[in-house]
């Protein structure tokens, strides 16, 4: 039995944060599937898990976590000499300006994301019209937003620094479905964001997250 | 002159949450006033300390951050010995616990709260109507917001755990608006709840701050 549990949803992009920093760092873990079309994520056992009825919830032993954010920068702190260094621990002004990129994935990047991930992929796979005026007004504020990434982007080879950190890596899921919509076309004017696109979703363990059958978001969906 | 400098404006909620941690940790610091009525968060100078042209940013000798949560938590960390001890340092299954719930603060209450000071606080300063329905929603969603908070505090005294840290100061400047408008009401029938808004708001250090007019929004609107 793995002394850790990822609780999620394999088509749920905060599951699969957490899933990815699992995979980066090479440790082992059960993944326990929520029923969310039957509500499992709105039941007692699950809101003793996280009280906001949401996925993901995670276990390491007797510590219970919930926020996919929170749960990957603890696995990131407490695993540090496991598979890939995802912070700096021994550079406080590094680590200062991870955190400012790991702010602007949550509060500028993901504000927007998961609004157009909604209204272009997960509307047409429920068969629900899209609504063009929050797709228009979000796909403005995303290129806005990636126009300030191609800057950064300018000046060091990830978002946190010259080094692949946990800043680059919560933004593959959302990236993941980003690109199967129209959104793509955004991207491509921008040629330093589309080799960081392409360089962190060519990721070992990205890939090997993704063809896993038992958290693959595309096998789980058809 | 001071080693760090705040650049911000007296009225964001977001300069006041990075003021707050100064002034818990008793480091001495220039606020440099941003005037936002005339775009000066948009000029060139300030896009250079901030590329999202948002309020706060802050130096620190040569080190340049922004996002308010990011700014706070370097200064928690790299003046860990100064004032208030705003993290735990020694801990990582307690840290990771402050985690979740400085998450919770950025990814639940404050998807909502901002929403209701635009509505009910700044819309009426400069005569703008408020939104009814959206005050509505947002007003739903506090309340449940609430209502966990109110069951997380009758298991600890404050939000991260026995102590007073990061997660319950990142509320304090959004806490100070609300309860100038109707939202007050909210938090009256949760008893818990209620005495932790008495307990942080009546902190030495957020009383300072409030009270020193170069920063103190209520001197400021006027
Ligand atoms: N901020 C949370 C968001 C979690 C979240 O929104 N999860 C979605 C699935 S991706 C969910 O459980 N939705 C159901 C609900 O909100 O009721 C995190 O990062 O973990
Ligand atoms: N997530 C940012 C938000 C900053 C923010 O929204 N600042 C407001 C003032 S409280 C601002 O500068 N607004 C002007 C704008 O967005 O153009 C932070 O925490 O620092």
């Amino acid at each position: 039995m793995a002394a850790m549990k990822l609780h999620g949803n394999p088509m749920s992009p905060n599951s699969m944060r957490v899933a990815a920093v699992l995979y980066e760092k090479e440790l082992d873990f059960e993944f326990v599937t929520i029923d969310m079309k039957n509500g499992e994520h709105k039941k007692e056992h699950f809101l003793s898990l996280n009280p906001f009825g949401q996925v993901p919830a995670f276990e390491d032993g007797d510590l219970k976590l919930f926020e996919s954010r929170a749960i990957t920068k603890y696995i990131a702190h407490e695993y540090a000499d496991k598979g890939t260094q995802l912070i700096v621990t021994n550079d406080s002004k590094k680590m200062a300006i991870i955190t400012v990129w790991l702010e602007v994935e949550a509060q500028q990047y993901d504000q927007v994301a998961p609004k157009l991930i909604w209204e272009l992929h997960v509307k047409p796979l429920f068969g629900i019209p899209t609504d063009p005026k929050v797709v228009e007004e979000n796909e403005s504020k995303l290129s806005s937003v990636l126009g300030i990434y191609e800057k950064r982007l300018s000046e060091s080879k990830y978002l946190g620094g010259e080094c692949f950190t946990l800043a680059d890596l919560h933004h593959l899921p959302t990236l993941h479905f980003l690109m199967l919509t129209q959104v793509k076309k955004l991207f491509e004017p921008l040629p330093r964001v589309s080799a960081w696109v392409a360089d962190i979703t060519a990721r070992p363990a990205w890939s090997k997250f993704l063809s896993n059958s038992s958290t693959n978001p595309i096998s789980s969906i058809k």
